[in-house]
């Protein structure tokens, strides 16, 4: 169940990628790339951060293809894409859901402490995104605009939370994505954010 | 000793993080994960260099909510900061001074050859304030203004030497600080700095 | 053999990533970072991303020494350098070819599977240039212009074939070398280049 939303996920994740790359006019190879990385590039940070070698695309190359795929289709079918705006958006918010409970378990299995676990699943939700940012030259949207970043670290806190109440595996996940994508959507259609901070620097730094 | 300027050198870089993530507009979230990375990513970048896992905050919680609190409570006290100037300056000098000696140790205990004990205590000491910049659209300012890196591997220098010299812990940590602190000061003071390489560029590249 | 092409590829990478920094007036010290990550940076994060400890340049100081000197030797004679461009390209080239090799071999070792190994080589070939123009703040240049990383990829796929078909290791470098150089320069010489994606942002990302 998880591995059929985790390759829904990493397809929307290619997909955004390569809007970003379309932006900076790259190549071909530029889109395959980013998103290759915004796909992908969640789980290699939590990979190297947690020490968890092989990283997981390695294992698995027919993820390399389907991300690389789904990159080069974008090109094609770009024009069209936002008729699909709102499927596209759940499909994200539904990537960043599996993102962040896959990237907890995997901290989980490695016996890593609490704090660790919930920030394993969030660097798992954002960190592809944030990849893309920078090497689309942008500051990362993920740490502006509606909540983001904030659903993942609340869905981590949560799927923790039934775990070890013992909470059968199945309701959790359930639960997680509910409760995950009813926030998200509602920050979206609601455009819930949190404060911003607006600093206006100074002459001394 | 060097654990409490530790923990002063993380708040203080936290701090940093959160002024210029104040800067880009980002919201609380993205206030916090910019203060944690400048904070405790040069030693993850150094880590993951030299292969040293576990990462140092994975096996320390009170690191990541100290830095992210700090960032927090930086958008309380923004607008004060001004007045905290100088005292921010000389604890940034302190923290990069502390980061400088602490990636030599890691690098040493390590059985690393000199030239990448020093490389370590370097990347400890800037990689935080890269990361940060990186994250906030700039180019990195450590590479850019008055000696700051120089005096990172000014300090590794030292510290290495008068450890082969059989010279005492203690004193040695002192005089790693009394010079690093002097120096670094004193090229805020009278806006000591590298020659700068400035490259116009041709039709060909 | 490969180990001359090798040194200098990393000198001549070096270089581009010194002009880079001098395009943004960085500092002497800036100038020498950014050299050194432009030239083993590539090794770098395909060394992290194969979990291959300990990381290459952490064996060989020379090689931290050489990619220094090369950076900060550039500051001297930049002025001439247009002078030397065509021969420039054709030492990148050769790095990119040589780097690409190398990556394959090295992933080969460790018993990656094919894309793996393919990806090894491409990562060694061109992810110094991606940081060197992250740090520098631009668009990746290797994923905006004529034939690179296609041509690190042919090179990677073209090598991994001949390697399984058993033919002699010397041949092979030789072959990956001609039909690499070959091909860089022609793609230079005549602009050859990828189709390019331009993506319009719509209202909704």
């Amino acid at each position: 169940m998880l591995t059929y939303i985790y390759i829904i996920a990493i397809t929307a994740e290619a997909m955004s990628g390569a809007l970003a790359a379309g932006r900076r006019n790259m190549d071909m190879f530029g889109v395959a790339l980013i998103a290759f990385i915004t796909a992908l590039g969640g789980g290699t940070v939590r990979d190297l951060l947690l020490g968890n070698f092989p990283v997981g695309w390695t294992q698995h190359p027919p993820y390399i293809y389907l991300t690389i795929g789904a990159g080069l289709f974008t090109m094609l079918v770009a024009r069209f894409m936002h008729h699909l705006h709102k499927v596209f958006l759940v499909l994200d918010a539904m990537g960043l859901i599996a993102f962040t409970v896959i990237g907890c378990n995997v901290a989980l299995q490695l016996e890593y402490s609490t704090p660790v676990v919930i920030m394993a699943g969030m660097i798992t939700g954002i960190f592809g995104g944030i990849l893309r940012d920078i090497l689309c030259q942008r500051v990362p949207v993920v740490l502006r605009h509606e909540l983001y970043a904030s659903v993942s670290m609340l869905v981590a806190m949560l799927y923790l939370l039934m775990e070890k109440l013992g909470i059968n595996h199945d309701i959790n996940l359930l639960a997680a994505f509910s409760f995950g994508l009813a926030l998200r959507l509602a920050a979206i259609r609601w455009s819930w954010s949190l404060p911003v901070f607006s600093y206006q620097p100074g002459r001394w730094e």
